[in-house]
């Protein structure tokens, strides 16, 4: 074992490593304090090849691994439990390329989300994945979770956003995939294999990802609404008055607005409250809103304002005090019937719980929130709540994935088969089961 | 052997087999007379529960199958070369469901395309793949293809439109993934390990495709142009003019649109010849044309008319002749550099070849396609054109696949790493090697 750390530190240079406990530190924390790891080693790769040496090194000699981005993840996917080596991408942080003619980027996976928005932006294109994390949270996290976020309505999660990928095997070799095609049929899309696979099939080290034309005009909107029947019904008017070009269609509850006034700040934006609102952005879409009493944003600023309602939700969930999360997605036609029933559900368990429902509702994906007095009933809720996602055919971990939190889950909600070829995969892929042990596979 | 025939009867009954030699040839010839199969039984299992019997019963007894849908595909990958049991989807034509609110409908794998996007037409809304063979490919093989077609440059290639699929295992298993979710980040996203493969990993039975809205204007244009350049730098321009929103961007050389004239009729659409033509749809452009001298479709029947010119290409170069055909795609701004060196370097070789250059433009996929004398320098020139491609970091397969037409390229063209990764897959879902063996796998 400390032959083999040794042998890391080599490969990776003295500021590619840290032993030092108070550097470590933040890196063993998720930030809500849900889980807490441990390790003796961060490595700190500047290129691919050291990620390679790495790999090879832990793979020989039995060392598990675990890679970290931005450190945002809310599973626990990215947290080192068992005293693994934490490799951290904070260093490979390079746009290697930006191609305006043939619209894609190529960035290694430390870098963060936010960089590469504004590197395409600086190019006059649109790098459309944009998260609440997007500050923090890195592309190599972004697409090993395949991250959804608040355009995924019109351009996807993070996987319809990748042309091509560069991962390190867990023995160390690198597959090149660093394509830059929007057509390629030329055998298995291997890519696929590691977007969403959560680390634990190789680690990506570099991305090409697809960039898109700027909106030229945007519409954003803050539409008060009855109930989610009535946001249903609002979605698929302006779907089609748009010929489906929404980019975004939010569901906010109005104590979700109250949480963000009374811990963020600002002022409410319409003049009467209401007990739920759309926030939605997309092309012109004025017209079909007839008199409606929304607020739709005359300026970038106002624009910025309407968005800072939404982003701030979780942080504003977070100085409220204890939550319940559940990250669901059921088909979008339930989306109402489910809300009134697991919300019944979650209340007849919990009488003081007060449900906090937000989230891409466009997608059908929801934040299914509550504020509790204390978490001590988490696994019974989340029971709840997803056995209620899957009587409506939903998933229970829509965007944020499955990490540690919800890997035992998999068991009661997938099929033995499924499960199988998980494992197949697996298994032909990391057979010294080295790459984020204990994460995904139950 | 016999003993394995007899069961597979049994397993489909009397209506779900043939092995009268009349019923069979045709399934085993490739259209254009390339490929030519021979097998002893042809199976058409009409449940999913008889797919996943014929394939156990293939799998007991070491019995080689090839899936069959519409018997379009371009690169061998639907013909049984070694007897193999053929198992074609022809009786698995339902539509399990539509639902118009959800904009989702699940096909089974035999279901013709455009049976598909009639069903989604008369619930007004879209279903977006559209290749020139819609009247006769199946949904199964155009997702075990990936298949790419007019549409691409807005809606993706056949995985991007793909939420859940149903497939069965070589051993017989059902992987039930038909679901109809957005958003899903429970564990590895198998469906894509199964889209592309040609049939070499599982074989398709159903899949929940995703419907959009029906575009409210269309405006679709015949521009002449003197060069590919000129060709890339109207796709940008429109690009930016509609916002990313054109749904087709196809090139057209001369010669195409004299070889349709010649052999399938009609008449010359512009006044003037002109040495290429882009054939544009999406939302209004019309203003961003300027004084070009373009036809712009103004009834449905113009509309129909012009997409003949593109639609009848492959036709009109069956009955002009031999040819030699290469799907290939390169990054979008080296197409015209990539037109002039392959077409100089394949004439200097073959000087008689006529360049029918034409195809997806917009997504850098060309049909790199000559009109020769005969075939017989046809593996010489794919070599010239993928080694140009290769040099030009491009696809030599850009929608068709791999099949046995381009199998033994891929040691060329792919690194060991990728081929390694690709067997590993292989061995791990179908170790006994029953499905489509031979194909895709050098």
């Amino acid at each position: 074992m400390s032959d083999a750390l040794s042998r890391l530190k080599d490969a990776v240079g003295p500021k590619g490593f840290s032993e030092d406990p108070h550097t470590i530190a933040p890196l063993l924390e998720e930030w809500r304090g849900t889980y807490h790891g441990r390790t003796s080693l961060l490595v700190m790769p500047a290129t691919t090849q050291e990620v390679s040496r790495v790999l090879a090194i832990c793979n020989e000699t039995g060392l598990g691994v675990v890679p970290q981005g931005g450190n945002t993840g809310l599973v626990g996917g990215q947290i080192p439990f068992d005293g693994e080596v934490l490799l951290s991408t904070r260093r490979m942080t390079r746009i290697r390329a930006l191609d305006k003619e043939g619209a894609h980027v190529i960035a290694e996976a430390g870098s963060v989300l936010y960089n590469v928005q504004k590197a395409a932006e600086d190019a006059d294109l649109l790098f459309p994945l944009s998260l609440a994390s997007e500050g923090s949270c890195t592309i190599g996290g972004n697409l090993s979770t395949n991250a959804g976020g608040a355009n995924v309505l019109r351009y996807g999660m993070a996987r319809a956003l990748v042309l091509g990928l560069e991962v390190v095997l867990a023995d160390g070799r690198v597959l090149d995939l660093l394509r830059t095609l929007h057509k390629d049929n030329t055998g298995y899309d291997l890519k696929q294999l590691f977007i969403g696979a959560e680390g634990t099939l190789g680690v990506i080290t570099a991305a090409a990802l697809k960039l898109f034309p700027r909106p030229r005009q945007v519409t954003t909107a803050l539409i008060p609404l009855a109930d989610p029947d009535a946001a249903i019904a609002l979605l698929a008017h302006l779907q089609d008055a748009t010929g489906g070009l929404l980019t975004a269609f939010e569901l906010i509850p109005r104590i979700g607005i109250d949480l963000v006034l009374k811990h963020i700040g600002g002022a409410d934006p319409l003049r009467a409250p209401a007990p739920w609102y759309a926030l939605v952005e997309g092309p012109p879409f004025e017209d079909a809103l007839g008199d409606a009493d929304a607020v739709i944003a005359q300026t970038e600023a106002q624009r910025v304002n309407l968005w800072r309602l939404r982003e701030s939700l979780s942080e504003a969930q977070k100085l409220e005090g204890p939550s319940l999360k559940h990250d669901i997605s059921v088909p979008l036609a339930a989306i109402p019937e489910f809300i009134r029933e697991a919300t019944a559900a979650v209340l007849a368990a919990v009488p003081q719980a007060r449900p906090v429902t937000f989230g891409h509702v466009g997608d059908g994906n929801l934040h299914f929130n509550f504020q509790v007095p204390d978490t001590s009933r988490r696994d019974a809720v989340a029971r709840i709540v997803h056995d209620t996602v899957y009587r409506f055919h939903g998933s229970m971990s829509a965007e944020h994935g499955i990490g540690v939190m919800k890997r035992d889950d998999l068991v009661r909600y997938k099929s033995e088969t499924e499960l199988a070829v998980m494992r197949m995969l697996k298994q032909a892929l990391d057979p010294g089961n080295i790459l984020n042990p204990g994460k995904v596979l139950p």
